[in-house]
């Protein structure tokens, strides 16, 4: 078996000492005689999976018993309708930050049901800045940010102000990377397949005051409500039990290595390695305002089109996978959440030095 | 390691054959260096799988090109609010047949849409048979039904008769275990977690002129669509890829098998051995009337609570695990889905015959 770096931005390296364990008792989990995969769902062994995973998650964000956590399912997409559905009941304004792609995705979703206001944009730019600035409406429900883009690769280093309007993060691309202080967000949701776990499973952290005080649309579908899944543990029906039992290994992994301190100080490490490169020569350019660069995604483009396609082929063939950027951006984009090696990441270098050596 | 026989009524047993795959490829499928769990759902790899699952599926079930099939994500549950959501759009008329738990839920989700009209319930004898009339109103957007009911232990065993009306399905608990012939529904639907996959997908069969013409309701929720999920092929977002690679792999394990219809015959064998068991004596009851008696979920009682809760914890020494029946039916239940082997089902004959002869 030969193992591959792979830099998707989506699902996404898992901790290989994770999936082993996982291999390893994937016919018979704890002594119970069945898979993860083949267990109910309302069964002690798997309750305890569950319990865990929640636990687990609130001791490495340090969240608060003012907050719910829930695992739901549909991904942060269905999370773009859940936010309005669940907090505009009561009053339908809506202030959305567009920093990029899915930002403006989840700004388009809530105009079905909100009266939606762009509070800031750095469309005009290709999204390649983060607005520091904000104006936002002091009577909206909530403020909607995406905490690290994905596509374009920036990511929000500092809170924004939001002026006591209640802020609804998304950070699936960013979660458990670094620490971040809970208290400064209303609601913060992610999907897991970034780093987290298998796409299946997507976390909401949410204020248990405004999910309590029952915000929601009337039309709200049940199995978005929050309030729904917060009563039930996440177990209102049969949740991707798979997902969360991975998510669960992934956590026990983050806190032995040190919890999240310890994977912001190594994901500050790989970041460097790249940044620095890229900032030490002139051949590749790096799109993004330094001080918004992301920490998980890092795009860069070589001097053609042409070449980019040959670079993302001939990384391929070196086991650098993935490396294609997204068509909004072009030319390529690492990935380097918590699972990548720093090994990946001094090997990508290794080989952008070689590429442009081969190919001035 | 030692497997036990877990006769779960979801999530439920798996092909040992299908776990042992999955488990041998769990950190590099197909030469590709990486888990399915961590690939890019838009890579090559993994299309192949999603194509591959989608292409098995329509050619066990018989499916037409008149109808679209996708992977979703939010279980059974989902779609009870995704049924009417899609379909209520021109016309808010919505009959459902009542026959179980699900079913009644399914009816209560739609409320929220639609006028909704019971077109037969067996709720005053507690759900112990289906009721073979339907009082169908002739311009109803669609009628519903539950086609085996888990947790009572009925089952469809005919098609009713819905005037022309659109008949849709919850096939969550008996899809793939017999032949239907798919052109007698216009939607059916199918939480994956009992005869399919881990929990996570669902499956949803919808006739191609009811999601084209679109008739969903004004606030349905994107992710909720079907003409979204249908138009991108079921990768609109991420979908939940390691569930629906397992749903791959039984598909093909299904088709070496001979199919549904060696899947019918193997269930009907299986069904046949605790029916005839509980008929020869009187010492345990079966509830449910005999025409419509499940082929997947076997209830029964002892003469007493403490008897049955005896009989959970014995079998359960004894490698029968998961056996308790649900709160609303009370005594056992087995589960005998598809991956279930005769070879369990005749271990548990044994096991009551046993401890009937222990407990009298």
């Amino acid at each position: 078996m030969s193992r591959v770096y792979n830099f998707s931005a989506g699902p996404s390296m898992l901790p290989e000492e994770v999936l082993k364990q996982a291999q390893a008792e994937f016919l018979d989990y704890n002594g119970s005689g069945m898979s993860v995969c083949e267990m109910s769902h309302r069964s002690k062994v798997y309750t305890e999976i569950n319990d865990e995973a929640e636990a687990l998650l609130r001791e490495l964000m340090g969240i608060s018993d003012d907050y719910h956590v829930m695992f739901v399912q549909g991904g942060a997409s269905t999370q773009f309708e859940a936010v309005p559905l669940n907090l505009l009941g009561k009053n339908n304004k809506a202030d959305y930050c567009v920093t990029g792609n899915f930002a403006n995705k989840a700004s388009k979703e809530a105009q079905k049901y909100a009266d939606v206001h762009i509070a800031s944009s750095s469309k005009d730019a290709n999204y390649t800045f983060i607005p520091k600035d904000i104006n936002v409406r002091e009577d909206a429900a909530y403020v909607h940010i995406t905490n690290n883009n994905t596509i374009f690769g920036t990511e929000y280093h500092f809170v924004p102000d939001t002026k006591g309007v209640p802020l609804v993060s998304d950070m699936s691309s960013d979660i458990l990377s670094r620490p971040v202080n809970v208290n400064d967000y209303s609601v913060i949701y992610a999907g897991a397949q970034k780093n987290i776990a298998p796409a299946g499973v997507t976390i909401v952290i949410a204020k248990k005051e405004l999910v309590d005080n029952d915000n929601t649309l009337p039309y709200c579908p049940t199995m978005l409500k929050w309030s729904t899944q917060a009563k039930e543990h996440s177990l209102y029906n049969t949740p991707p039990c798979f997902s969360t039992y991975m998510a669960m290994l992934v956590f026990r992994h983050i806190k032995k290595l040190g919890g999240v301190e310890a994977m912001a100080k190594y994901n500050a490490e790989k970041a460097a390695i790249l940044y620095d490169f890229l900032d030490s020569q002139d051949w590749y350019k790096a799109p993004v305002a330094k001080e918004d660069r992301s920490f998980m995604n890092v795009p860069f483009v070589s001097p053609s089109e042409e070449l980019n396609a040959k670079f993302v082929k001939e990384a391929a063939a070196n086991g650098l996978v993935t490396l294609k950027g997204h068509r909004l951006v072009g030319g390529m984009r690492a990935s380097i959440y918590n699972a990548m090696p720093i090994e990946g990441v001094k090997k990508l270098v290794e080989f952008m030095k070689k590429f442009a050596a081969e190919n001035k």
